[in-house]
């Protein structure tokens, strides 16, 4: 009897919310795996569903700024290397997905049994026995990839040869960046914040790559600029840098919205997951536009106090400047603290393109300033702007707040100085090579002509044909004869 | 014994269903609550990750209409203003970011102690104490407070100052629009649906903001252009109007399907949530399609039997006014009144759009007939067709259905005046300042010269150098001299 | 007693998982049931705000497709028609959504009670009746039927009447798709995998419509160009094509990847679903991005080879091709074989874009090549390489693989036999009957001077005026006197 009872007041107990937590979450898991195996859907399958579709769908945005890069570059560039630019981007796109394929992924993610994993990755080359789970991953890294390598295409663009963009964007997507990605976001890097025991007891905070992907991209623009060389009457006799704008600001305007659009996939996306970080998310969006917004009067203050006009091209880079200044730090600061490192990547951006006009590294697109720089920015002011109340390690947080001291700071610092030794050693490298090999820059009658009409069967926006019955065409054509080009220059290029 | 079974039954009723529900309610709930606090996740922690998703989404969309609007404005302006307009829209998303983050959502959704909190927002200045949860609010909002102060841009631009610009944005973005917002969106607003006891027991129907973004956006502009004048040259000696054409179609058209595709978000995304809403997701959608659908036709058949000719840039224009229409009524109205009251509005944008023209007041984008003029027959809309059974609320449908009585038509009316009384008063008084102190308009010269060459250091389209080492520079033009202008004129102008 | 102890022992076995799956069930959906009754979220109402997210905005991408069409078609056409083609896409998307609205939808999955319901839906017409579970459906799949004729545009643009291109865009959103659409995606379709006995008991694998939207639009296209004629000058007095290039590659770039980010949704979202499909959402995804990259790749071989140079449009098209080689596969094939469908799909294109020149149906956008070309080389791609694993059925595989024999291949060889057949005869009715009324093409000094003079009341990109008041107009440039493009050079430029 008395074991009858005890039996049925512990059932009631069970029932009505007395009993421990393990007994609950037994009965719960009973019934939702129960559920999973008669393939209905389970509150942690849904669960699932919604974290793959921000993902995914993140990763699709992410993909976007490729066309914002296309768009962006296109404007910024002159008109007779329009077709050469997309073209670049586009084999950004396509053969670093390739590359990623191959054996890019293999060194960012893959399993490595050895030693040498806290330095790179080792395993699931070709995507050979990657498991399911890994897919989205796969697609997501992949966008963040193709985004590197494509920032050092403005920095090269106008004057570089289409077989040395080929080797160099395979190089970077499929070595270069993916190593950076292992140490940073694989929890085998050694720069990890997932590490067991992470540097300094911290590891790098760098949410959606300031470092890995801004800092590849712009250094390994900078170091590319520089091995190939300044465009020719980029400076005049004197060493005077004589200005070479690009032919549309209307698209470079597309360009950014597209980027900025993207931008938001690129920043919360690197939360990699929405449930439970429901209000984490909205965050990250508001920081971004912050950042966005600080960084465009950044530019615009620099412009009325330095230029004395409202330079609408430097407004635009402004708002990209604070994108990327706010990309590593948009979960670990406050609200407010998004316009101030906006508005002061704002200046650094300008002050970047300054010095590396002054050094004469001629980089058409200021990748370089724009995302070495402000990209290092944004590394650095996680170490001085990060929230204790965000980051919720009591030895982590910015030195703006005081209390935690300066290791935060100090990882920051250790990754940027470690992550741009790498880019330069190895971009330095590669560019080298390529230049020793002659295969890495253009002839110069080809440079002048533009590389639409030495490479790519001429120009950009072709004429419309005028013909009637029987009479001759008189119109330029895609195919060009060198006559032709001659005349061609003469009227429009 | 007998208590003994009792209890055992009640388990096993408890377990079969036949338990009241409370019982399980508070079963479901222990479980749930204890899995939250294990940090796992529960049914109710994903489903706030699905509506979180769905906002944020649907407001990053919302921001892209941002793009939308630049490339539709830069295509409907001269050539010799595109850079202008580009920085002008540009600086509304950053200004207004900034003015949204000190005051304007302070205004809107700020909770006010005072006996005003009917009228305004008082609260969460600077973001300061802002709770989390209204993160996700606080960015969906600020995306269409930068959409409305964008509207205006369009009615003004090609010879307003860069200054007056960004002051009335902020005016705009901090202070006009938030307070409409407060009315209509918050539950404290005197015009709110959601108020304990709100207008005429049924309160104004504006899902998506026809009067709150298109309206405040729309009239405000009207009011603009004609405190600022006229372009110079619209209108000849005798008072007849002269066209003044965009620079160019192509991005007119990219820029009006940037905007239908952020409708979606607009639209959709008002429903402020997806859960429980599945079927209305889709109905709001397939009423926004019908919607352009419809203003497209209505465009079109004004055109063919006023103009005579196929008008690409009216059609363009009719899709606009559709969506337009359909955004206050999209949630409350039957599928087919979406495609009627799309049509509608094709002729009332073309209406609105002649009599602006008549009334002397320029309007280079035609933002006043578009978003003014639908915007209200959008909200009006609503009075007559709102059905019945969306509504629920028998005092609550439209004249057309007849049986509710003109109540709601009688709401809706009440908010059109009011709506436009605000803002004609308020931008009246902010142009009118403006003007006053002679900041507003820019010189003649200025204007004939072209903003882009008089405030923003050049042309949108650079020429490209062609430089050789050593000689002087050749700046080569894309059109040719005078005599080739005349040729072209004759063969494509 | 003992009653009782084994009921206790029932109650305690229930609870404790040792129990049979559909007591837990029962439980389960007690407890679920309940609260949808008090109105909250339970596990499965968030089931469908999930999978509803996912489908709702991967229409929305689908939809955004439409301005990838127009830009890549303005891009390629030349600048007198820029307009034009601008208008017939936005009919696509006004028209095509009215005859959706009217009859489209029905035929395609409205019930069919009579024998013919294999071939053809009849139900639901003017959406009467239609449930709200439907609505979802109904907005997804419009936006496929707007992709289909959206692609025939590009096929006879340059030379078709307006008013040919309204009646034959209706005709096909209309009854042409929907009728394919019902064979192989309703359930009661003669080709359907999920018709009770469907088709040699596998069924038509075209998961996003490689026959049901490519093939439908590309063979559509190549009908219309053929009958409606080449553009004049496309072929000299000896046969041979003389190039017509598109009149802006930049416009053609930003349309491809606008094309190509919505191409996520059009693969994706034919999943119908994420939840449960976690894993193939991803896969398809990357199986997305290797077909284009593989398209690209195959593309730019063939120009090498025969073109000899980097051809920047061809690696555009060649992006394309291996996406629409790709997308009936996508969940059917292992991510390697995207690669390899891509990059055959690339010269797939290649070999009918030349086919189709020397045939003489000249298709100023290629789409034939393009969608007629690659979309049958998509269906039949799944016949070869579909993976065992993922099909599921043993019967049907691909025969790359060996085991399943042909039966797989046999059935997607029928599908594009008859899809091919059904468009052919239908096209050739609709276009036959439109050119012998006469008003299929355009007067030949019309299509000389450009349907924008022609039909649309001039140029896509009008020239910038300049007056001043009491002055005659001048149209001048916008720079202004020689001394101003002097200055503007120093300061800027």
């Amino acid at each position: 009897m008395a074991d009858v009872e005890s039996r049925v007041a512990a059932l009631e107990a069970l029932l009505a919310g007395g009993s421990s937590l393990d007994s609950f979450q037994k009965n719960y898991s009973v019934i939702t795996d129960a559920l999973e195996g008669e393939g209905l859907a389970s509150p942690s399958s849904i669960r699932a569903g919604v974290d793959m579709l921000f993902i995914v769908l993140c990763g699709v945005l992410v993909f976007f700024m490729q066309c914002g890069f296309i768009m962006l570059s296109v404007g910024a560039v002159r008109r007779k290397n329009a077709k050469n630019i997309i073209l670049y981007i586009l084999l950004d796109a396509t053969f670093g997905a390739v590359a990623w394929f191959f054996f890019g992924w293999a060194f960012a993610y893959g399993p490595n049994p050895n030693a040498s994993s806290k330095f790179i990755g080792a395993g699931w080359f070709v995507t050979y026995n990657l498991p399911k789970e890994e897919y989205v991953n796969w697609f997501f890294q992949y966008t963040f990839a193709a985004t590197a390598t494509t920032i050092i295409s403005g920095s090269i663009i106008e004057r570089t040869k289409v077989i040395a963009y080929i080797i160099y964007a395979m190089l970077v997507t499929g070595f270069v960046y993916p190593v950076v990605a292992h140490w940073v976001w694989s929890c085998d890097g050694w720069l990890s914040a997932c590490l067991d025991s992470p540097l300094l007891e911290i590891g790098l905070v760098d949410l959606a790559g300031c470092g890995v992907v801004h800092m590849v991209g712009g250094i390994g623009g900078a170091v590319g600029a520089a091995i190939v060389g300044p465009r020719i009457g980029r400076y005049d006799a004197s060493g005077r840098a004589l200005a070479m704008p690009g032919h549309s600001a209307p698209f470079m305007a597309l360009g950014v919205m597209i980027l900025w659009f993207g931008w938001y996939g690129f920043n919360t996306g690197s939360l990699l997951g929405i449930v439970g970080q429901e209000t984490m998310v909205p965050h990250v969006a508001i920081v971004t536009t912050l950042g966005a917004a600080g960084g465009t009067l950044g530019c615009l203050s620099y412009s009325l106090l330095v230029e004395k006009h409202w330079n609408v091209v430097n407004a635009l880079n402004g708002a990209l400047a604070g994108l990327v200044s706010i990309t590593a730090a948009c979960a670990s600061v406050e609200l407010w603290a998004g316009l101030v490192i906006g508005y002061i990547g704002g200046w650094i951006f300008s002050g970047c393109s300054w010095l590396l006009t002054y050094m004469k590294i001629d980089d058409p697109l200021e990748a370089a300033a724009m995302h070495g720089g402000c990209g290092m920015w944004g590394l650095w002011a996680v170490g001085w702007f990060a929230s204790p109340s965000l980051m919720g390690n009591d030895r982590a947080c910015g030195v703006f707040y005081g209390g935690c001291g300066g290791w935060l700071l100090g990882v920051q610092t250790i990754g940027i100085v470690v992550i741009a030794a790498w880019v330069i050693v190895l971009m330095a490298v590669i560019f080298g090579a390529l230049h020793l090999m002659g295969i890495l820059r253009v002839a110069p009658d080809e440079e002048k002509a533009g590389m639409d009409h030495s490479y790519h069967g001429g120009d950009a926006y072709p004429k419309d044909q005028q013909v009637a019955d029987g009479e001759p065409f008189t119109t330029t054509t895609l195919e060009s004869p060198a006559g032709k080009v001659k005349e061609a220059e003469g009227t429009e290029a």
